[in-house]
């Protein structure tokens, strides 16, 4: 029977940086990591990175090795699977790759355990609990290095699902020398983040390189010898049906937090099925905190509970549990922005504020405006889109999409601005940084903003 | 005579936007702007570029062509002298080119004089008012023709200050293969923008390509046949003396505001010698408004005078002159960000908030970090540097540096985070959009804040 003062499940990147600001926070705690996988901390994001060859060695994405962790004396335990937790006693069971068994008394654990793919209800996508040759879902190293194996250049691959991770995985595949189809069940591609102008605009864009059918749902694959073979889609609304060839397929139909030990502690899960935790990324428990992909935590604008599925926002969760566990104090704001990004096929694009839903529940005034990232008359000047939604009666901004050159970093003023709870008002007058290479005076960011800004003056007085 | 509602008084970025605005405003007004040039609207800050080529042909920095105004039933006078204004009738006295004089009564005037070149007192530098061959200021279409005509591959050229624009004048004669050196009488390069520091780490890379002689005046120039061959240079402490060959000199020494008609008109002039404005553009006397290289407004921070010499804060004051001239409603903020950003030598550089001589007066606790563009993981990240200053008992944000790419976009975000008076503590806490190809999960932006954010806070617990 061990005693530790920290315990911490999952070793990704929630648990992993959990861990290094417990140990920053206290220098003589005692923090222990358990993880399922034979990997320390590494970045999920880049994984499909490492299928287009973008990143060379996808052993680079451990981001913390096991020496790392030696070295901050954080008692780092792979291939460990916490078996069950006692919640009245506050003993974890663990067990090791060879089946040994452990207890472990806590008294403060960080739940970081993340989540797992969706797998959607296709027909023979799974035998006995296992899919066929050629067909996967990307969450890890694992997934990563199978799925390379099977990328051929001129063979057919199957995306399904159009959110960010889609398409990141559609464009690496397609840059292997695949012919990459998209099947999306949505109307329009990136569905939740972006309304059908935007994700319009896009698609025109992708459809460059790739095959995308919008809602359309797969139904059944075909497997020959194990190998998938073909899948069969069929239109949501007509039911007309297809064939598709696909000597690959890939499941980006979202994740489910993994919640198992949660319930476990009596922590209460929310409605979108993640652990509910505060700012402080304390689960309902005492004790008990939790960060990540197995948390839900409510948008900074709707105050609904969101799913988290950033990593960006892990880390800043981890941050807080570490430190708070720790002893320390750290604070997120009481609510996420949800700011993020990606870039595939050559366009950067990124989003602030509540998904595109939520936002047009709230009936917003829309200011959108296309630019360039130079004035006009200095040639070389890249194509940037801004959008914004504000609250039609307070003027407050209620989020933010950009479309090319340096979406996330105009976002990001977005974001800030949100941070403020700032009025178009305020924020139209922004000084923007001008200098001919690299902006015009005005830059798209505030453009939208005053047309925005006009809008709801013209409003307010009419 | 003719009666007008809106006399404007220079077409320069900030005259020219003022009478768009005005006309945005009130469809019927009366318009009228008196240019001395024979140019309409253009952008000064391209100029250097047109030397280098990177903008191919001069006439495009015209941003607003006559036939613009035509349309736009504004009328412009080029070519068009203001003599005098007789400020008890409101007259307004103008020759044209051809010396014929006309009279304009007014009831509301802008005044968009803009600056005129600083001459440094250096020997021989002048000849009955006029510079002898080689020797040039960068301020109008002609400047940069003139100049571009004494650009030779292989020939020597002296670039007297090391401001923003200096070291794009610098650049760019050495993209045209001539020998740079740069002139500084400070300390530093960019004496006002950066702390050593700073400046120093840029000052390094400028050396890969050009000469630069920091803490030294130029005290004469040789001039033989009226064409400019060396100039003699002294250190500002020890007076050494030093000879340099000099084909070409260009003065980036600064401007003074042209403040003639200001005074006429009975305006007040600040303590930084710019016509004093307020967050409406209004001049102190009922009627005149100002904007631009010609004023002076107050900092944001400090609430100090500073002088104007931004063209993004040039349209911004004409923006809100020309809809409150129109009789409409703008409000800039009370006080100006300063926000700027310069390129050169492949470092972009951004700023925003006070001169950092004062910021340094205010004792700042500083946030710095220097970061990639890229996670650790992802071939290809590039380097950003973020500094932040915060004020020692409050913790609110007293401004940024940003060196490196994307500085402009990331000092933005800091831009924002100023106009809302936030405080580091909350800055800390903004989530950046990441992605493996754009960003990475915690943005140097926000590493920088939370340096400054954990020193205020031990300071304050110790």
């Amino acid at each position: 029977m061990t005693k530790n003062n920290i315990l911490i499940i999952g070793c990704g990147a929630g648990g992993g940086t959990a861990a290094q600001f417990a140990r920053k926070t206290d220098r003589k705690a005692s923090i222990t990591i358990f993880e399922q996988t034979s990997f320390p901390q590494y970045s999920k994001c880049g994984l499909p990175y490492t299928i287009s060859g973008d990143i060379p060695e996808i052993m680079d994405l451990i981001e913390f090795s096991k020496e790392w962790f030696e070295k901050a004396r954080i008692d780092l335990h792979l291939n460990t699977t916490v078996d069950h937790i006692d919640s009245e006693k506050n003993i974890l069971y663990v067990s090791n790759e060879n089946n040994t068994k452990q207890e472990y008394e806590f008294e403060t654990i960080i739940l970081a355990t993340g989540a797992s793919p969706f797998i959607p209800p296709i027909k023979n996508i799974q035998k006995d609990g296992a899919f066929p040759n050629g067909v996967f879902s990307l969450r890890t190293i694992s997934d990563a290095q199978n799925i390379s194996k099977q990328v051929k250049k001129g063979k057919h691959a199957l995306v399904i699902g159009a959110g960010f991770i889609g398409l990141e995985i559609a464009e690496c595949l397609h840059k292997m020398g695949m012919n990459v189809t998209i099947i999306e069940a949505m109307q329009t591609i990136l569905p939740q983040l972006l309304d059908s102008d935007l994700s319009n605009q896009i698609q025109k864009h992708l459809e460059q390189y790739i095959t995308i059918k919008l809602h359309h749902f797969v139904k059944d694959i075909q497997v020959t010898n194990n190998q998938v073979t073909h899948v069969y889609v069929e239109h949501a609304e007509t039911h007309e049906k297809l064939t598709l060839p696909a000597d690959l397929i890939i499941l980006a139909t979202g994740t489910r937090p993994n919640i198992r030990l949660a319930k476990e502690l009596k922590c209460t899960i929310g409605s979108s099925g993640g652990i509910v935790v505060n700012n402080k990324s304390e689960a309902s428990k005492k004790g008990v905190y939790a960060v990540g992909d197995c948390t839900e935590f409510i948008d900074f604008i709707t105050k609904k509970p969101v799913p988290i599925g950033l990593g960006s926002i892990a880390v800043r969760q981890a941050i807080a549990a570490g430190v708070n566990a720790a002893g320390g104090q750290y604070e997120l704001q009481n609510g996420v922005l949800q700011t993020c990004t990606s870039e595939f096929f050559g366009l950067e694009i990124a989003s602030v504020g509540p998904s595109i839903s939520q936002l047009e529940e709230l009936k917003p005034i829309v200011g959108k405006h296309t630019g360039s990232s130079r004035p006009e008359y200095f040639p070389g000047g890249k194509s940037i889109t801004c959008k914004t939604y504000i609250d039609s009666s307070t003027g407050s901004i209620l989020g933010a999409r950009a479309i090319g050159t340096n979406a996330a970093q105009r976002i990001n003023t977005y974001a800030t601005a949100l941070l403020a709870n700032m009025n178009i008002e305020t924020f139209r007058t922004l000084e923007t940084a001008y200098a001919p290479p690299i902006a015009p005076t005005l830059d798209t960011v505030t453009i939208a903003a005053d047309i925005a800004a006009t809008k709801w003056q013209r409003k307010r007085s009419g």
